[in-house]
């Protein structure tokens, strides 16, 4: 008796019989309207209805096909008759979800066996204070490339534990540039390096990954971690608050070379020892396992994207686009210097900034959404991470090009 | 040409058409799939089919009305385009959010108004560090209850910052008792007392608050907050991991009385700092967004059961089964004190500990979930937490009952 009613009960005419069990009717009208969805998508060309393209910094945009299975396994996990923000983080569910996150993000970055890999919680602004406290060692100097808010953020939580020697510093031409090589003051006796390879705020982006001898090497990876390959084993540690690139805020990636453990300062909360974390494989106490699961399902969501080099490209494509179009407008503008400029956030502003009101608006009614510039810098930003479809960037483009004619 | 479709796809017969818009079908199928999931639990009397009674200590069992609104409002909440997931943690939509969680809890726990709700991350083991850092002052000595499992690893951190006074101390018993008022050792000169209201392994509780008189209050009350109503006024600061009554993992409650933040220790993180919480609305970094909205569906529905006194009525009605059950059974024991019996987390040991396999999986085919007790005591433990329904519970003591004819 169990027809296929998830076509039946969508034509004209054809009787229906309910299924006996709850499960085979949800997932019944699961296909429906997946099917249906897949349907309208094809009619509107460009996106679901109810899903508009949001340009948010962060928390950002997650791919659609993950929070779609968010839902689906929403109440029941594979069978397990819990939601998995309701699994104990020691039971075997939750322990095969942790571990094939970990597993799948070491094979798109090509993480090198001698690095570690935590899942914490407290933000990049906790790594602030977790790096000098863990990497000092008996030093007393770290080097700090300054090239926005977020490189302030972080040199001046360090220099609450040790002297900080700005090996590089593009304040003077309002963080529109990135130092290069050769012009880096880099101190062959400092304790670590650290820089921040995307502003996320000034939309500043470092083309290259600075060059600094034995001298660990940390990255403050926020906003541009997974949206290209990268050369792990060129860094000491990398960091990165997850609601960029890799899931829901509440989640940080630390991915750190072995050696650079077990140095903790004197007197340091145990929470912001690496090693507490890196002994216990992030479970020393309860970690945010429901963000953890949904970094997983971005994680495999990249694999079926063909993996970092696919997202690169696609990336690359809708960074050129936007800047292409800012610049060819001569009614918006970008102050970053073309070598420097981001893949992931876009900042730009009008020539007349009296129509940033109405720019919003306008947006806002065609469904994008977000673009409101950060408070320090004005205009408008566009943050086009990895879960931010081309389209997305597409019917940006033609809101911008219509908005100037109108009142260019 | 909108028929009430919601019926017709679920009578025989009868024809379909199918909505032009896909909202309108993705609510039809809700409420088709509601409808029948009410019929179902009819039917079975006892539960959804698809869900587990999960007796985990945490992360643990969710309200199914929270889940179920999740999910429904996991693509699109309110219209916004966005999952809560995605939203800047400034704009309009997550602010409005994240109030409401606060003033819901302000009025469920009925918190005086000089007192700070931070929502924080980082669980229960940094607050173990941050309570010392941020209290001490200019002062050295704490007194701190030792009760059980988490009082004991509250005083470990703490002992790295300041000498502890053990102002009660109940290991020689085994932890299977709570020191009463009078015997309390509590020194008047202590910068604040320290004690854990229920400790989740032991299955200890205490039946009273401690009288401290000037020297602040700190309750961990992860694992009993919002179990029944309490006086907050009697305490300096309350905290608790979200992962037992308040919601998913990665989320922590801190309640503080406002003159004890602004007093942090000379070096600490700026994370680990009250004031930088306090000062930004728990929006110095970003939060953990997600988390703190399913906390505020938590909430929502405890306003629902009628506030923290209806659920203390039903909290007491499922230990007390519970614990009468195990004593009357002759097979089944607790080793609790009377007086000190947790409502919310119960261990207990079958007279031949060979039998614990076979009553787990016996326990795990009735869907009857993480019965499995703490390495560190063995047996079993059923945790009870607010969202395990009174029902839950009968059929727990069914299965142990009809356990106990076939193998007592």
């Amino acid at each position: 008796m169990f027809l296929n009613y998830s076509i039946p009960f969508l034509r004209p005419g054809l009787s229906f019989i309910p299924p006996a069990h709850e499960n085979d009717l949800v997932m019944a009208c699961q296909g429906a309207i997946n099917s249906l969805r897949c349907g309208f998508n094809k009619q509107k060309k460009h996106r679901s209805m109810a899903r508009n393209f949001n340009f948010s910094a962060g928390p950002a945009m997650l791919p659609t096909a993950v929070i779609d299975r968010a839902r689906e396994e929403m109440l029941d996990w594979n069978g397990s008759g819990m939601s998995v923000m309701e699994m104990s983080h020691r039971g075997k569910e939750f322990v095969s979800i942790a571990e094939k996150a970990e597993a799948d993000l070491r094979e798109i970055l090509a993480i090198p066996d001698n690095y570690k890999v935590l899942f914490l919680q407290g933000g990049a602004s906790s790594q602030f204070a977790m790096v000098p406290l863990n990497l000092l060692k008996d030093k007393k100097n770290a080097d700090y490339l300054n090239t926005g808010m977020w490189s302030k953020k972080a040199i001046a939580e360090a220099k609450r534990f040790c002297d900080v020697n700005l090996a590089g510093d593009t304040s003077e031409g309002n963080f529109t540039t990135v130092p290069s090589q050769n012009t880096l003051n880099l101190n062959p006796e400092a304790a670590y390096a650290h820089y921040t390879p995307n502003e996320t705020i000034g939309g500043v982006e470092f083309g290259y990954i600075p060059e600094t001898g034995d001298v660990p090497l940390v990255a403050d990876m926020s906003s541009t971690i997974l949206s290209r390959p990268i050369d792990v084993s060129k860094f000491g540690v990398i960091y990165a608050g997850a609601q960029k690139n890799i899931g829901p805020s509440g989640l940080t990636i630390v991915i750190i070379r072995e050696d650079l453990i077990g140095h903790p300062a004197d007197g340091i909360p145990t929470m912001f020892n690496y090693a507490t974390h890196s002994d216990s494989g992030s479970m020393y106490n309860t970690p945010p396992t429901y963000n953890w699961y949904i970094a997983g399902l971005v994680f495999e969501w990249i694999k079926e994207q063909g993996g970092l080099p696919a997202l690169a490209e696609i990336n690359r494509r809708k960074a050129t686009k936007l800047y292409t179009a800012i610049d060819n407008s001569g009614f918006y503008s970008n102050p970053v210097a073309e070598n420097a400029r981001s893949w992931m956030n876009i900042p730009f502003t009008l020539s007349d900034s009296s129509l940033d009101a109405a720019f919003l608006s306008g947006a806002a009614e065609q469904g994008l959404l977000t673009l409101k510039g950060h408070r320090s810098v004005g205009g408008m930003r566009a943050s086009i991470y990895n879960a931010m479809p081309e389209e997305g960037v597409d019917i940006l483009i033609s809101y911008m090009q219509e908005f100037e004619k109108k009142h260019g």
